[in-house]
């Protein structure tokens, strides 16, 4: 079977890699000319536009997005557009908003073109060795590329969600979850820090992921972390995020979930990226007002 | 080698087993005669009472208590004490207070008898065939049982954690991350139950267990719980607590680090044990007061 890549990134690239362990043929394009240059070094078929990329593709063609969540997605949807044919499938494996998906689905099947939603988790090594992959659209469109999803995915790591959107909901509420135990995996070493006791923080991550109730893949990663630098002394505690996390507490707030855990968490990652606050002074600034209590100077 | 078992609980039961399998020789007690009596058709060595248990026991007897936390230790301690000799090994593998270890160690160690803080996690299933045990004490007494830890534990989930009281710390915080993580599984699945897709939670629960960032032991526990009850249906969403993510709530606003998620999660169990909230009549009251707000009548 053939697939068209679009995007490689850090995930399209390990993807295009896993798609060619598999035995499909690949047929990869960038907007970078030298990422589509460093893949085709791989063995696989360079495309260095989307003329080159679709023409190479017969018969029901099968295109898989891996690039940023946003407007670079309907961008290259409609550069695509006049290129595809009649039942052709475009697959959207980013991080896309499922709002966005729907309607991406919608106005593609108003144009005869399938729309398949892929979260894709496991980060990196996942999109290279085998990932966990949750999909929605049509059941039929699905079906036709199963094969696909179940092979570049590990054992049982695929999914068919549902209707469409349902794949990168799915793939959105995996992400807040994921910003609550991360969250919680981090308050607790924090304590650990902050206590009178002397913790080797890598012997106690690799300790729970032997036999304990937190055992987990997180788990290993903090392992991994602190077997690199003991005390994280070289990093700073900022804490970005691209936006999963803040999605799924919207949609907690539009359909009445509470959902304090993944709130706080994504409320830490804000305060962690100012140095000072707003609040924090104000606050400051009223006890010194009622209570005389010292305010600390710039 | 010899162990005096106290306690013969779910915990102390699956231990004793997990003992006799590793070849030690168990001498087992509990309050309850039934139990020991249980235990003696498992071939443990029964004892009816604590002089039978620390008279069958030869040379430096270490004794293991396996017992509900509080006050039960110390009176145990208390009954155990005119039976001791000099140097014998007191380990408490129960989910003590760091602080309580601490006192104990000291106690003990005024009247020369040795004590070791156990935390042991992985449940009854690890209690059985390999648990996580992370421990705290004097380094020559643990090293005296060392073998013991790595015997009943998994490998790599037995770890030396220091000075007196830093075993159950360690194993606290293990169970405040728990309440976290737990509760961010938790807010998820509820974020997807409401939503309009309708999902198999059993098989997301299956599928993020397989190749994705946040699979672990709980991840598959909560397919478990799924694969028994499809959508729950049988149980109530009421949250208990035996007092370690309190605990570890207290210490972080002993020592000043802020633990919003590890706080929030003890919170909503707090929340679930009430059918009703007077903190929700008093805000309801209110916005009828400003806005004539409709109330909800009784």
């Amino acid at each position: 079977m053939q697939i068209g890549l679009i995007g490689l990134g850090k995930m399209g690239f390990n993807l295009a890699l896993n798609l060619q362990r598999n035995k499909y043929q690949v047929v990869a394009y960038d907007i970078s000319a030298s990422l589509v240059e460093q893949i085709a070094t791989k063995g696989i078929t360079p495309a260095y536009d989307l003329l080159e990329l679709t023409s190479s593709l017969r018969g029901r063609r099968v295109i898989w997005l891996m690039i940023p969540a946003g407007k670079v997605v309907d961008e290259t949807i409609e550069r695509l557009l006049p290129l595809l044919s009649e039942n052709d499938i475009v697959i959207d494996g980013g991080n896309s908003h499922f709002k966005d998906s729907i309607r991406r689905y919608e106005y593609l099947k108003s144009l005869k073109i399938n729309f398949l939603d892929c979260g894709t988790s496991g980060g990196l090594s996942g999109a290279l060795n085998g990932a966990c992959t949750m999909i929605g659209g049509d059941k039929e469109v699905f079906d036709y590329c199963s094969q696909v999803f179940t092979d570049v995915s590990v054992e049982h790591g695929s999914l068919y969600t549902g209707k469409a959107g349902s794949g990168h909901f799915t793939k959105m509420v995996h992400n807040g979850i994921e910003y609550g135990m991360m969250q919680a995996i981090a308050e607790g070493f924090e304590v650990l820090q902050k206590s009178d006791y002397e913790f080797d923080y890598e012997a106690v991550a690799k300790l729970w992921n032997h036999g304990s109730v937190v055992r987990g893949w997180l788990m290993e990663l903090t392992a991994n972390a602190f077997s690199k630098d003991k005390n994280l002394d070289k990093i700073k505690g900022i804490m970005h995020s691209s936006g999963e996390g803040k999605w799924t507490l919207e949609t907690a707030l539009d359909i009445g979930v509470p959902t304090p855990v993944i709130a706080l968490s994504l409320m830490m990652r804000y305060r962690s990226q100012e140095e000072d606050t707003f609040s924090g002074k104000v606050v400051a600034a009223l006890r010194n007002e009622f209570g005389g209590h010292k305010v600390e100077s710039k």
